[in-house]
């Protein structure tokens, strides 16, 4: 019989997408929406080569202090926005690299995976190393989510150095050990020198090394930086010529200053051609210019490597700094910003997610703390949350993890949410002033909250008149989402997933607030039964719902052609008693402990802990303005009006 | 800590919402929707006294000739259309009634639970059994479904009988047996005799009795039938005080018959009073006259029973006939044609398809076949259709299977299928009359087709017009469902699941059409790409789709108050294949074999089971006009252009 299956390609035909939709996200795309593409990086790499579509990947060195940590991973996340294809992290055995600290390559990948939802290779040398030990290291990279690997020798100890019988001489036997004990669950990258490695016996002696390491079972190539395109490209060529067919991707090393060219220069035991050191030296002392003109000599080589059809991605050795390679990449127009999300929430690149596709809202502005938190399960939601009477969400301990910490100092902070507050009014401000992006009484700019670590997302900021309002009543809203009704999902504001699809949400609407607004808010609800659903909780156990039976509640929701309905986002009454312990918390945590143990400021905080309620509130009937304002002005009304309406029943 | 949980009532406070919402739905509602609600048979009873919302139930015997199968399911499906909270099925050890035979009370109360989706209690008689055997029975009973018994001694071996030591002497023993074997898994019924038991030493005795084998582990009793209203409710007050607390549902028997009336009082052993013989005896040769009587004495009788408040229910013997018990229940305002479905195809009520809410559409109108051909799963789909490769749907090998064979005889359907075919276009005909319910050129109307054993379906019935127009050219629709953006869940023709939600379709057409045909239309189908999903089959495994890696596509979903996204229809690549030889197989078995072997209207089936395709298409944007119609008028167009126009491309 005859079967012709003729597939769907990604045309852009549908009316309705924007933006070039056969262009293959960067962004780790999930599965779920993307179920026969293999995600592994070596496919993803064939995938991009067919298409002609080139890429750009990142290299960066682990941090030496926790603080440096941080700021690394602030990092990835802004320059993963520009669309890398992976990055890799370097590997130094004097820092205790496969270790748990948040300074080592291993948690540093990690976090890249799991926190940045980035792909990632680790890289590892194995001199001076017994198998068990690597073994070990892949083991725990596996379990990480870790995917890839770049197999080095690393520098041996001592200027000679001898080979050990069974034990690991060169990249070679890395990578041979890497595919004797995993067999092919790694993309393993190696490195290629393109004017031989300085230890080899020649230049052609180092190619066939090269060949014989791939043949081993290497997936691509990662050469050293070379300062001539030519050089490059002669290298590339030698290495089609003796038979090695895999991706081979020039390092660029963007010159960043003198003292660094100079180190570099002395480790590579490379040379510098006289048309740059004519250029440098006469500007030695100049870090901008020098900058500058690295910038230019990057893209200029660049554009010579991509122009030869040759050069499919092109790999930064960024020396974990942003802005040059940035300016390289945005002039090469390889920087791209793809406002297209997968799903609404950031996915995390861990195997083991790959199928996860529905989360509670509830994190919505926290990913990686829901990441965090979750770390321990085996499976993820897939299609629907379920009726899981029991997640298992783990503790949230400490609320200073590199990965979940704020990046705004102390000062910073205070600066923002007051030095000294007053009242609860003064809070309520704080939350003003966020939400209207206006400077709060000292002039500052409130660019975050506790929980909110960024400023409003486009989406929230449809509604920034009417959270304004309630806020400076003292409903004090850390999460909110308009309804919605269909718009494609291509909408640049609220649209995810793939073209041609339409989105939907219902609203919804949480904010922390006093227990005299709750009385009165209870007994408006009353009236929209059973449109509105409602949570009500405080740091005690107070518990109110209206939820049937605890189920979980869908607010987002998106239909795509030839697919099964994605539903990613629900209201969970069940993950909501898990939420509002940290929601709680932050208060203390972020907020009052900037000020002093007993302090007024501190006790008006502690106040607010102990005696508010975190409220969520649903409105069912997306397809309906969203009442929920007209809920809460109903609240107001009832406190406003004289005191003969209000009944005795507290809550 | 304080935990108050205010549950969401079923209150119909939602502005869309259309009938009586509060009222539970008797057809077995999906866990899915309601998965707070246990499904059980005395928890289903237990909410129905505390609404106040009485039910009726209906007592069956097993038929004694396959045909009586036949005609009893369909019985099942008419008597179920009112809303029985259950049915029970009689056990009589002369009639081999735990066996596979079509004719058993296990298999006629196995395809109650499984086929007509009611809940059903299955008899079982225990003297003269071994507790092998007895246990045999339920666990076969449990495997295929069934979830309560009725637990009865039956009548022993012979006049005289003496207790088995270590047998079954009593229907307690059975009672015991149960509980001891199956714990909790089985609800349990036993018999009560408003006048005691014809063997019992007294009245007194027998009230002891009852309460024994209620002790011992009864969830409720159903009596024996009486004639007076005041001889139940003695009865119950006698029961209740001596303690029986459990539901007792009077066991009703509309008089249809003078011999009828007869033989049920020899063997009952009761004495009709004298007001009843004094109207029967003058009219005992006018049978619908006694009918007559017989449904105002049923009717007066259950009116002062369900008015003491003291009955929650009320038991039919039916004797496997409609009209009788059908008018009473009518007249007492119980049978309820609830047009509220749960979801938008026929449930099963086995407790293994409890959380079964997601199915392809291809089944649509062939339900039975569907549950047949997946009988054997361990466990259903649930919130998505997912990607199975493998879905192992079981062969279908007997199109005669008494839950499957199409209501009418060899003659009916010669009459409206013809008794001649002349050509295709007779067949066309065939098609076009019954979409438009007009008579066929003998004067017959079409009341089914070989995929559709029931006239259009109302939503069907909104295309009806542009179904014929395409028929009668020779697109022989099967299956189709307009496409929906919204529309309340309360709505009466599309609507589906709890009130106050909104359901949602993509447009669906499913047509079998010549290959001539389908030239055309892949041609056209090009233009409508990626908007038109479709999928081309013939019988010999030619087999062309456009769905992005077979993946399923979603047709049917549903947004609710507080709950996850429902999506009980998609259109899967992979289920198609197995649909497909069920489809051409039905051209063979229930319509060529109506024919002689090698006659001209055999060989015209035959011509169009080899050559046509089986065609499904999707219009994947919802919000707009369906635009299928268009393609098939442009497919039209093509074929009715100029010659020079086509290309040589065949399929």
């Amino acid at each position: 019989s005859v079967n012709q299956s003729s597939t769907m390609s990604d045309s852009s035909g549908a009316s309705n997408s924007g933006g070039d939709s056969s262009k293959e996200s960067s962004r780790c795309s999930t599965p779920v929406l993307d179920a026969y593409r293999s995600d592994r990086l070596r496919d993803k790499m064939r995938r991009r080569m067919e298409s002609g579509d080139r890429w750009f990947s990142l290299e960066f060195f682990p941090p030496r202090t926790a603080s440096g940590a941080v700021n690394l991973i602030s990092r990835f996340d802004r320059m993963g926005s520009g669309g890398p294809l992976f990055i890799d992290i370097t590997w130094h055995p004097a820092g205790d690299p496969g270790s748990d600290k948040e300074t080592s390559s291993m948690m540093i990948a990690s976090t890249a995976v799991n926190y940045c939802g980035l792909e990632s290779i680790l890289h590892l040398t194995c001199c001076n190393q017994s198998k068990e030990k690597i073994t070990g290291y892949l083991a725990k990279a596996k379990h990480l989510g870790l995917k890839n690997i770049m197999a080095l020798r690393g520098d041996p100890i001592g200027e000679d150095w001898e080979e050990e019988e069974d034990g690991f001489n060169y990249a070679i036997d890395l990578v041979k050990h890497i595919r004797s004990e995993f067999d092919d669950y790694f993309d393993i990258c190696v490195a290629g020198y393109p004017t031989g490695h300085p230890e080899a016996e020649s230049y052609e002696a180092d190619l066939r090394h090269l060949k014989e390491k791939v043949d081993a079972g290497a997936d691509f190539v990662i050469t050293q930086l070379f300062f001539r395109p030519d050089t490059f490209l002669k290298f590339l060529d030698d290495c089609r010529a003796i038979g090695i067919t895999c991706p081979i991707l020039p390092g660029i090393f963007p010159i960043q200053g003198y003292q660094s060219l100079r180190q570099l220069v002395k480790l590579s035991k490379l040379e510098v051609p006289e048309e740059i050191t004519q250029v440098i030296e006469p500007i030695k002392d100049n870090d901008a210019a020098i900058r500058n003109y690295g910038i230019q000599q990057a893209v200029e080589m660049c554009r010579v490597l991509l122009d030869s059809g040759k050069v499919p991605g092109v790999h930064f050795y960024t020396l974990n700094r942003e802005v040059a390679t940035m300016e390289v990449l945005r002039q090469l127009g390889l920087w791209i910003e793809d406002p297209r999300r997968p799903l609404p929430w950031a996915v995390s690149a861990h195997p083991k997610r790959k199928v996860e596709d529905v989360r509670p809202i509830f994190w919505a502005s926290r990913p990686k703390s829901y990441i965090y938190r979750t770390q321990d399960w085996d499976d993820f939601p897939n299609g629907r949350w379920g009726n899981s009477s029991s997640p298992a969400f783990g503790e949230l301990n400490d609320y200073y993890l590199f990965y979940l910490k704020s990046k705004s100092s102390k000062d910073a902070l205070l600066q923002m949410w007051g030095e000294e507050l007053q009242n609860e009014e003064s809070v309520f401000e704080v939350f003003t002033c966020y939400i209207t992006a206006q400077p709060n009484r000292c002039g500052h700019k409130v660019m975050c909250l506790p929980w909110n670590d960024e400023p409003l997302a486009p989406e929230t900021n449809l509604l920034k008149d009417e959270l304004e309002k309630v806020n400076r009543r003292g409903v004090l809203t850390i999460n909110s989402q308009p309804n919605i009704n269909g718009k494609p999902s291509t909408d640049p504001i609220v649209g995810w997933g793939p073209p041609g699809g339409y989105v939907f949400q219902k609203a919804y609407l949480e904010f922390f607030t006093s227990s005299e607004n709750v009385t009165a808010l209870l007994k408006v609800l009353k009236k929209y039964e059973p449109r509105v659903n409602y949570h009500i909780v405080n740091v005690n156990g107070r518990n109110l719902t209206n939820a049937p039976e605890m189920q979980p509640n869908a607010v987002t929701w998106g239909i795509f052609a030839g697919r099964e309905i994605v539903q990613p986002t629900v209201v969970d009454p069940v993950s909501f008693m898990y939420w509002k312990d940290e929601a709680f918390a932050l208060w203390i945590e972020q907020w009052g402990k900037l000020y002093e143990d007993e302090s007024p400021s501190r006790m008006i905080i502690k106040y607010i802990h102990d005696n508010y309620f975190l409220v969520n509130l649903v409105d069912n009937d997306f397809p309906l303005e969203n009442c929920l304002w007209q809920v809460i002005d109903d609240m107001f009304e009832l406190l406003d009006a004289p005191p003969e309406l209000h009944s005795e029943e507290t809550v």
